[in-house]
């Protein structure tokens, strides 16, 4: 059996971490799935989904990481004028850090329960917002 | 149901992009599996496999954070002598960026279709080539 | 089908790299599933899962590399005193080293044999040790 859903929301920062773990925990809810695998996949490319611990001062730690390694001022080949797009686009940090974040995570599902650590949480991560955007979680199994 | 196929790639510079989306997308039209979850999933170890917005401009940017984490001229312990080779091995960048790069994605199936974002090229990155290279593309669901 | 397993580690180092391939190869051994996809995924937040060549000097390269973006000594906001802990969290790098390198791995099986690279190896990667550690491993198919 294959269930699917897409997790809407709405990011109102620039750089911004969000936990997505209860909407993803929600799927088992009314699920005839009781054994198998769930997906969380973000359709963009300035996000990321990755899977840390819930605290404010992990989370800046992790965003201060990210803007080190991809800094603003850098000088981006992708921050030039591009004539698809009609304007100079200003977003090359915020693929960059969805690169080093990556895009999706996966957990294993028995007997109705998602098999994660405690300090296991969720995350979909804004890296160029406000924007709306879009998560596709996806439970595969029996 | 299971299906699997080897994706045969031969890459002709040090650090190239290949978008490999097509590909994949082959992998539903003549398949009978119609929701479920499909794989790529690079064989290599300097190889990697991301997904990213098609652009050049934005691939250049992607190597050079890579370049920039993992430099060539870096004093790596990988660069000795190799016994088991029996020459020095040149290629500790390679391994590196793969590290950061991450070696496989995976998207929904729903209804014959990918479900992927309007800008979700998925990505082979070779590191260490030119080299004959393999990827795994398998689509498993009902 | 699925066919779930905890894998149990003691680790014994602050970062370690352990060598996991095969305890996730045994799952296959007395396994129903002979196509599918097995997963491997920690259950913890500074700690790693990754596949690359199995070479000392790699592993001492790849955490060399670790070190230098998540180094012990910048002013980590979660360095601070953390009244929810009752003391001051002193592992921020492990999370760091754990969002770079990612969660998880996973390969395709056909015809009860993992398909995967004659290179790659699967790493847990230990960030913050020594510490008891679990990995799920989890095989769906038929």
């Amino acid at each position: 059996m294959v269930e699917h859903k897409i997790l809407n929301l709405v990011t109102n920062e620039y750089n911004q971490w969000i936990r997505i773990t209860d909407s993803v925990e929600e799927m088992l809810q009314n699920s005839s799935v009781k054994n198998g695998v769930i997906y969380v996949i973000t359709k963009h490319t300035t996000t990321g989904i990755t899977v840390n611990e819930a605290l404010e001062c992990l989370e800046s730690d992790l965003q201060d990481l990210l803007n080190r390694l991809a800094p603003e001022n850098h000088p981006y080949a992708h921050a030039r004028m591009l004539r698809s797009y009609g304007s100079t686009a200003g977003n090359p940090s915020g693929h960059l850090k969805s690169h080093i974040t990556g895009n999706h995570c996966c957990f294993p599902v028995i007997e109705g329960r998602i098999i994660r650590g405690e300090a296991q949480e969720i995350y979909f991560c804004e890296f160029d917002g406000p924007a709306v955007r879009q998560v596709s979680i996806t439970l595969m199994g029996e």
